[in-house]
């Protein structure tokens, strides 16, 4: 019997200090064996969304749409750790991702899962690839890439870079992979939906990828499903803009202070590193990660949304949900996604993704 | 300057525990003016989903749906106390609600409000209004019908009474309303759009109202938003069954155990208190309340689901999300809806609110 009630808590601690070690009720979870999470997961999310979903006969781990059965048309997956839901399971569906592949919590699958991904999503038109940019992520990525290559399957990868906290423009490719994966996941998906060439696909997404920037703020840090211990710590008043999506720190921290005063601030460096104009339209995401309330999630987009008109900018689109978690983190994430006719139509097309429709 | 920083933990503290008022970092919240949080949080939410909702130009605590506007047939409102977000602000659209009302966070709307959700409801076919029994929320809706009254408003009242856990069937009058009523919002949106009378929503919504039944688990407990103040607390290594929306206790309190061994006993109370025969078709519901994330909730909707197969209940539909939360809240709702083919196929109709689509 293996369920967490805080009994793990004590063991392996090396490197934590001491307000993680000493756990809190946080670590409380549902859950029955550590070991069986993800497979229970992904068991149960099939089983309530058995009319989008399935898993891949010839691999577990392996998320596939049922919408994309038999399509003749380029295929659209991505990958990444379990412990981030709904992302990437309950994106799959028709409009978003064909297929995904998922990991254990925190950790990226493997090459194999990745290239089994590639190939059941590659219907002779290609594969579209996109890729949050984290170094495991990235190392399968690479693997499954070289597999594809000999066994001749086309595949053009996006990566998504969209954290401007710790590098600027001229450093992107050290940039990390945040929330606004969201956009790129949507666009591949409706683009792919109507026909267009492997090629075009990706220009497109390669070019929204390149007009998007988000910053990420926590301030409660969650636990690790399976082993209970916390992922991150905070004092009492304090908050971290820039904080990775697996609580990695290495950001600002910062005391508390009003929504507004924290929304003015990362909007101004959202915008600088866009460098957004007035009449330019652009679309917006507040996304949770965790347990910051829809309350305080709608209080952030009021005060951005107000930005973008104070600054101009067309808001020709918005996101308001919690797709990218970190478990239980408190905290969001807030992008702006500067968007053309061509990626604005795309966005507005219909997509019915277990836990992202529209 | 009254952002939530843990500043007022220590104030208004009569008749809580020791716990509560030590406050603790989950006070941290990203809000401005605590005394502003419901009116901001209405402008973020109509700011991100001005497509599908307005406040209403006569009172801005009113929620319409704009494909309400002009339509000739019965109306459907819910209303409620703020904190609960998504419901019942992002239920409201096509299909759904037509009209909400919300109030100040965990407190009814007052009778003038739901009043005016009643009138602006009614397009001359009459108003289905769906309550949670709670006694605020019943004082309002009865104050608000004499009102309906005395202006030959016709309203339709249904009551949703799901929880079990402390009454039984003889004593239904007595059962408080949980996350089940998202059956009634929805079947009732899609019936009344439909063009069926008043008689005939009400009863179809009545029908669904006697054929569900839910419990709530929780096991960390919320904070108050305005004042930080922690509503529920748990031990260490302890759960409650039959917790209210509010944090309100009451349940039982038993030791965390497996999340198979939790849904095996809460699906015998459930099964029970429905009388569910193999055979007969049934929707299920995993709702989760806050912090308790998708990846558990997906456990547990896994084990239930199994359940049904063993018990001969065709699962017909399904739901797995967070739609009725206390705040911040660790747990979730399971519910049990028994359906005939009209409910069935009013179920799967389709429905475009900001946080309920299909």
């Amino acid at each position: 019997m293996g369920f967490r009630v805080g009994r793990d808590i004590t063991t392996n601690t090396a490197g934590l200090d001491a307000t993680a070690r000493k756990g809190c009720s946080m670590a409380k979870r549902f859950i029955n064996n550590p070991d069986d999470i993800v497979t229970e997961m992904l068991e149960g999310m099939t089983a309530a969304w058995s009319d989008t979903i399935e898993l891949a006969k010839e691999n577990g781990r392996v998320i596939v749409s049922k919408a994309f059965h038999g399509a003749d048309r380029v295929g659209v997956i991505a990958f990444g750790g379990s412990g981030h839901e709904p992302a990437v399971v309950g994106l799959v569906g028709d409009g978003m991702l064909d297929v995904a592949a998922v990991g254990e919590v925190f950790a990226a699958p493997g090459p194999q899962d990745v290239f089994d991904a590639v190939r059941i999503a590659d219907h002779g038109q290609g594969v579209l690839m996109i890729i949050l940019n984290h170094t495991g992520d990235m190392m399968s990525s690479d693997s499954a890439l070289n597999m594809a290559e000999r066994e001749n399957i086309r595949v053009r990868r996006v990566i998504c870079r969209d954290d401007i906290s710790k590098y600027s423009r001229e450093n992107i490719s050290d940039r990390r992979g945040l929330g606004g994966a969201t956009f790129l996941f949507h666009i591949a998906g409706a683009a792919a939906r109507e026909g267009m060439s492997l090629d075009e696909v990706g220009d497109i997404v390669q070019h929204v990828a390149d007009n998007m920037a988000t910053l990420a703020v926590a301030n409660v840090g969650a636990t690790h499903p399976t082993t209970g211990l916390l992922i991150a710590t905070f004092g009492e008043n304090e908050m971290e803009i820039g904080i990775g999506n697996h609580g990695e720190s290495g950001g600002i921290r910062l005391a508390m202070e009003p929504a507004d005063v924290l929304t003015d601030r990362l909007m101004k460096m959202i915008l600088q590193d866009l460098d957004m104009k007035a009449g330019e339209m652009a679309a917006l995401m507040v996304n949770g990660t965790g347990s910051t309330t829809l309350m305080e999630l709608s209080i952030i987009f009021r005060r951005a949304s107000q930005i973008l008109e104070e600054s101009g900018v067309q808001m020709i689109a918005s996101c308001l949900d919690s797709i990218f978690t970190t478990q239980e983190q408190a905290g969001f994430h807030l992008s702006v996604c500067r968007m053309n006719d061509t990626e604005r139509r795309l966005w507005a097309a219909p997509c019915c993704a277990p836990c992202f429709k529209q």
